[in-house]
C-alpha cells in the first residue's frame, strides 16, 4: 500500500487531505453536558443511541458505565459495543425472524439484549424460537406515538393480547418504548415541546394498560434528540433514549434546537477550481462525504449540501453547497448571486456543516477530533455496515 | 466479537441476515459485454471508472489487463488498485494542492498516476510542487462539455497558455478529457445522443487547439455511461470511461439506457411489521441501506427510496420504498392505494432496486454475488472513505 502514513498529533487541520470529518471536542462535550443536565431535571435515566456516531470513543462519553446502558439500530452495532464491553443493550428496531439466532448469540455471549416488536405475528415467530432453542428474550412493545413509522397505537386492542402472550410464553416484557421521529419536522420550539407530550403520554398509556392486565411493564422509554431537550417533564417515563445531540446538524439548528455554534461535526474540504461566470467555487467534498441528505429542503432556510464556513468554523457570508457529484461540491451563494471568488483561491480549506450528523458521519471511518487550537489531537475511528 | 460466521459457500439468499447488498453475476457479466461490444464497435480504448464498485474483484472483470487502465475518483482508490497490481490509473477530479505529495509517492511507487486540472492557479501550484520535488507529473486539462460542474470550455483562451506552460515547465500533457454528466439529466435517448455529440465535439476541438499550439495531446478522454452507450461515432475520441453501466440502476432505467432486468445490484431485505390503515409495510432497510439519493424524483417515474422486487428481482405489483428512516423502509403503492398485505408476512424477504448504483453499494462493506439459482457463490470486499 501507498497510502499516507498517519500524522504525528497534534497537527493542524491545515495539514489534512481532505475531504476529512472533523469533531470538534469542546462542542460535543457541552452537547452532552447539556443532555446530562437536562436528563437529570426530568428525573430519567439515559439510554444513548449510538447509531449517529457508532464509535467506541465517542459512546464512552456518554455511557453511565462501562457496561452501559446503550441503544443501538443494528446487530453489528451490539456486536461492535459487545465486544467492547458494553452489555445492556436495546436494539430498537422491529426484530426480523433472521435476526432470532443473532440476537440470541449475542445473549448466550453474555450481553443482555433486549429486542422490540410491534405485532402478535412476530410475538409469534419469536416464541417459536426462543422455545425450539431454550432460550428466553427480554421484550419492549413498540408503541406508535405519532404515526411516523412502526409500532402499535397506545390503544390498539393488540397491545394486551401481545404482552400477555409474551408472559405466558415466558418471556419478559420489558417494557415500552417509542420514538417520536416527527418532531424532526416541527417547525418551532412549541411544536416540539407538543409532540414530546404526546410521545410521553402515548408510551405511559399503553404502559398503563399492560399493567392494568396484569403484564410487568418496568421499562417505559421514549427518545428523540429535539424531545429529550425540550420535554417540559416526563412523568411515568422511565429511560429516554438520544444520539444525534452529541453532534447536532443543520436539520436540528433549522427547528432551533441548537444553534449553529453547537454544531460539533463538519466536512474539511479544499477548493480545487471555480466556474467564474456562474459564481462558483469547486470544492473535493461532494454527496461522497456530505451524504445524499437535503434534510433542510423541507425547512424555512434550505442549506443546500451543506453550510459552507471558515476554517474556524464560522459561516461564510451565505455560501452553501447549491450542488455535489461524487467527489465534486459545488459552492455559491445562496441567493444565487454571483460570489467574489478572489478569496477562495485553490487550496482553500474550508468546514461544511452537515444537513444529518447520522448520514454524513456514515460516510467517513473515522473522526478528526480538533481542539480549540485547531489541531487534530485524535483519530477516532467509526464502523458501518451490517 | 460475537459476529456471525461467513457462510458455507454456496449459501441461499434466504439464509442471509439482512439489509445486504446482492450482486447479480449473470447481469454484470452482460453489461460488462454489452459495454466492450459498444467500445469495440466505436474503435476506442477503454479506462473503466471504479467509483462505482471500489472492489478489486469487480474491476478485474472490467480492466483490459491486470495492469490497468482505470479511472478512479479518489487517491485511496488509486492506492487500493495500486496495491493490487494495477499500474495505469487516472485520477479524474481536479487534483487539490494538499494531494500532490501523496500523488508523487504513487509515482514513486511504479504507478503511472495521471492527473487533473483545469485552471493555470491549480498549473502554477503544481509546477512549483513539481520543481521543489525534482517530479513529474503527467496532467490532462479537464474540459466542460456542458456546463455541470468543473472544467474550460472548449474554447476558453485560457487552454492553450495552460497546456504550454505546463509543457515548458517539463511536465507531461497528456490530453484532454471531460465529462458529460448531464446526460443523466437526459429525459429521451435522443437527448442522450445529442449530449455525447456534444461531448465528443468538445473535448476534440479542445485537443485540435492544443495541437495547433504546438501542445501534444496524444489522449482524448470522454466518458458517462448513457454517453458511452449511445454514442453514435467517436472520432477524434481515443479513450472512454464509465463506472455505472457495470450494475446499472433506476435512474440509466429511467432514462432507457438500460431496462429494469438488467439492474445487477439490489438491496435484500425483511419485513418486519406493518401499518395496515395505511396501506405500509415496514422492512429493515431504510436510508443507511438504499443512501439517500432520490435520483429518480424528477424523473418521469418517480421510484421512492427504490423499487419492491420479488427474490427473483421481479418488480411487485408497483409497490417502491415510499420512505425511509436510518434502518426502516416504508413499502407502499406507489398510488397511494392501500395495498394487500396478506402476501407480505412478517419475515418476507424483498429484493429493492436502488436509484444510484454508486451510492447505495457505497453503504456496504460486501456485495453477495447472486447466481441464477439464487444462491449466494462469492462475497466480494469492497472499501469506502478517503
Amino acid at each position: 500500500m501507498t497510502s499516507m502514513a498517519q500524522p504525528l498529533l497534534p497537527t493542524p487541520i491545515e495539514g489534512l487531505e481532505t475531504p476529512a470529518l472533523l469533531l470538534d471536542d469542546a462542542r460535543m462535550r457541552r452537547n452532552i453536558a447539556r443532555m446530562r443536565t437536562q436528563l437529570a431535571r426530568l428525573g430519567v435515566a439515559f439510554r444513548p443511541h449510538v447509531k449517529t456516531n457508532k464509535s467506541m470513543d465517542v459512546t464512552r462519553l456518554l455511557m453511565d458505565s462501562p457496561s452501559g446502558p446503550i441503544t443501538v439500530s443494528t446487530l453489528k452495532e451490539a456486536d461492535y459495543f459487545a465486544a467492547r464491553g458494553v452489555r445492556d443493550i436495546l436494539y430498537a428496531v422491529c426484530i426480523a425472524p433472521n435476526k432470532f439466532a443473532h440476537a440470541l448469540q449475542l445473549l448466550r455471549s453474555g450481553v443482555r439484549l433486549s429486542i422490540i416488536l410491534d405485532s402478535m405475528e412476530t410475538a409469534e415467530l419469536l416464541v417459536a424460537f426462543a422455545q425450539a432453542n431454550g432460550a428466553c428474550f427480554e421484550v419492549l412493545i413498540e408503541i406508535d406515538s405519532d404515526g411516523h413509522r412502526s409500532g402499535l397505537a397506545p390503544d390498539a386492542p393488540e397491545l394486551v393480547p401481545i404482552g400477555g402472550y409474551l408472559q405466558q410464553a415466558g418471556m419478559v416484557v420489558k417494557g415500552v418504548m417509542t420514538h417520536a421521529g416527527s418532531s424532526y419536522d416541527s417547525s418551532t420550539l412549541d411544536g416540539v415541546r407538543a409532540v414530546a407530550e404526546q410521545e410521553r403520554a402515548a408510551v405511559v398509556t399503553a404502559a398503563q394498560r399492560l399493567r392494568a392486565a396484569g403484564v410487568a411493564c418496568p421499562v417505559v422509554s421514549v427518545g428523540s434528540t429535539p424531545t429529550a431537550l425540550f420535554a417540559q417533564h416526563l412523568e411515568g417515563v422511565t429511560e429516554v433514549r438520544a444520539g444525534v445531540f452529541v453532534f447536532f446538524d443543520l436539520v436540528m439548528a433549522g427547528i432551533q434546537v441548537c444553534t449553529l455554534d453547537e454544531l460539533a461535526l463538519s466536512v474539511l474540504a479544499t477548493v480545487i477550481g471555480h466556474q467564474a461566470d456562474k459564481g462558483w467555487t469547486l470544492i473535493d467534498a461532494g454527496w461522497m462525504a456530505m451524504s445524499r441528505d437535503r434534510g433542510t429542503a423541507k425547512q424555512a432556510v434550505d442549506q443546500g449540501y451543506g453550510l459552507v464556513c471558515d476554517l474556524d468554523g464560522r459561516p461564510m457570508d451565505d455560501l452553501i453547497l447549491v450542488g455535489a457529484n461524487q467527489e465534486h461540491g459545488i459552492v455559491a451563494h445562496r441567493d444565487g448571486r454571483l460570489a467574489d471568488l478572489t478569496h477562495l483561491p485553490v487550496g482553500t480549506q474550508l468546514r461544511v456543516l452537515p444537513n444529518h450528523a447520522c448520514s454524513t458521519a456514515a460516510q467517513f471511518p473515522h473522526y478528526h477530533v480538533v481542539g480549540t487550537d485547531r489541531q487534530v489531537h485524535h483519530i477516532w475511528s467509526r464502523f458501518s455496515g451490517w
